[in-house]
């Protein structure tokens, strides 16, 4: 397939990008608003293209009529979208927007995954099994964004304008390299930090506070599931689709990193309520039903143990 | 209060205007793509000023410091936003996101009334007892559109850009004039043209398909109700309300003709299946549960027979 990947040189367009250059069987164009990185150590890195570009000025030079598919990846994140108001607009709504109607126009029908987030559900949220079928009242702009982009998706597919999905990501953790703005920041600080000698400030004091996660791994196989979902898998107006995660509380990830790190790492976590974000993180869904996305040939992480030998094992390799 | 009404050169547009310029007690500011004509008759004429305006190209001109409320009732409507796409976004979508950011850089906090829709319901749709809680799945560009806008003013308001609530409108019927390019048209249609001793032709053949209805009597109730609510009337970030609507099937339509106009009218009404129409029309949700508008001070019409008789009243009085 000839794949287009948004925010190529962010984590998880990395990661995407070097599973689908060790493939072989794919030609990349990466974009991004620096000119991303190839990968290190893949196996086809001459199948991948480079263009620096800013989706809303110039999104005809990363569109090309042979695309196959379109990795949406781009994207401010959770805080740095309640930040900065216009900035989350600009480059969550109105750069997304753009590349859409150039790859409608460009390469119609294209398959596009559309990187959403459970962000989109707010209070009332069920706290058990958490569908597709529940309302999303995302009380963040960021939440806000994706369901904005999520409508756009399922209205230009009804038109047969692309074939596209929007993916509701999990939080991803253990995430490597520095924090990203996102608030669940710390559920792969608090990993990774401790493992660097550093310290991690988790923002409340609440052991049994849950989060629904997916290791990168897990994540990475599961995107390349999507790029090959039939066209009808999901009715062409409803095409947004839970991604697989798995509930982990505060204590199994001081356990997973006292059992992988050893005891003396958790003298680096420092547990401090912070009450301008407590709302925001007992707001958020924490249990799902992924049913949908398993039927559909995605898989689930079972332990958040192997997330952080994943990730051990991530760091080995980039030696 | 100082209000400025959008698409007022329209029929909901000139009957709020009319409302609240027989009050006495407001001042309005008109807008329209075209000069909006001041409702003939009304008491306090010299309260309106009326401007012409494109929201895009010249959002300002219509904005100004001491308004206390704005009524967005510029659209295209369903069958036009389907058939002009771009066309649909630009007016639905981009008209309102510019006027918004106005409201929020002008006067913010502002009351904001935004006409929404029942078409942002879409199958799957329990066929009873819909609810503010029920999922959102569209299954045109105009109900897409309508979510999208939503959306905003929920983020808006919860930010406090703005003071926003958004009303999902119920099909109004009878509305006078000539038929709107809604695909519900007929709907007052199947009362006005046999009325003025022409065709209606109905696109389905089938008496018992119902339909969620208002007049345009107690829409204009319902309206001057919101511009009213207080602040907390609902969360910040869930500004969405189904207004009251009641359930009128085909058959009582034709009832309504016969005992309000008299029997020969029926003959005007020619029923025929539209295969074209057909999805669309069933894909409806058509028993509403408008317990929290009503809750609100919001009320519901109670017979059909009475709007027909509202609406041969307000041809007497254009006389």
């Amino acid at each position: 397939m000839k794949i287009l990947i948004t925010g190529a040189a962010g984590f998880i367009g990395q990661i995407v990008s070097k599973a689908l250059l060790d493939d072989g069987s794919h030609d990349l164009i990466l974009t991004d608003v620096i000119e991303p990185p190839i990968p290190r150590g893949v196996k086809y890195p001459q199948k991948a293209k480079t263009i620096q570009a800013d989706l809303i000025d110039s999104p005809t030079s990363v569109v090309t009529k042979d695309l196959d598919a379109a990795v949406l990846l781009h994207g401010v994140m959770s805080s740095a979208a309640e930040a900065d108001f216009d900035l989350g607009y600009r480059v969550n709504v109105t750069a997304t927007w753009t590349l859409l109607n150039n790859l409608a126009k460009t390469c119609p029908g294209v398959r596009v995954l559309y990187a959403s987030s459970e962000a989109v559900y707010g209070t009332p949220v069920p706290k058990h099994n958490v569908t597709e079928r529940d309302i999303t009242t995302p009380e963040m702009s960021y939440g806000c964004q994706k369901v904005i982009c999520e409508t756009l998706i399922n209205d230009y597919t009804r038109r047969g304008m692309i074939n596209g999905f929007s993916l509701r990501f999990p939080t991803i953790s253990v995430r490597p390299g520095a924090p990203s703005k996102a608030i669940s920041a710390f559920l792969s600080g608090i990993i990774r930090e401790p493992m660097n000698g550093e310290e991690c400030v988790v923002p409340l004091k609440d052991r049994a506070w849950r989060h629904w996660m997916s290791s990168p791994k897990t994540l990475v196989h599961n995107i390349l599931v999507a790029l090959n979902f039939p066209r009808d898998a999901l009715p062409t107006h409803r095409r947004v689709l839970n991604m697989p995660g798995f509930a982990v509380t505060i204590q199994d990830m001081l356990d997973a990193l006292e059992e992988v790190g050893g005891k003396d790492k958790l003298a680096f976590v420092r547990e401090e309520d912070v009450p301008s974000l407590k709302s925001t993180l007992y707001s958020w869904a924490d249990d799902f039903d992924n049913s949908l996305a398993l039927s559909l040939g995605m898989k689930q992480d079972t332990s958040f143990v192997n997330s952080v030998k994943d990730y051990i094992e991530t760091l080995e390799e980039a030696k």
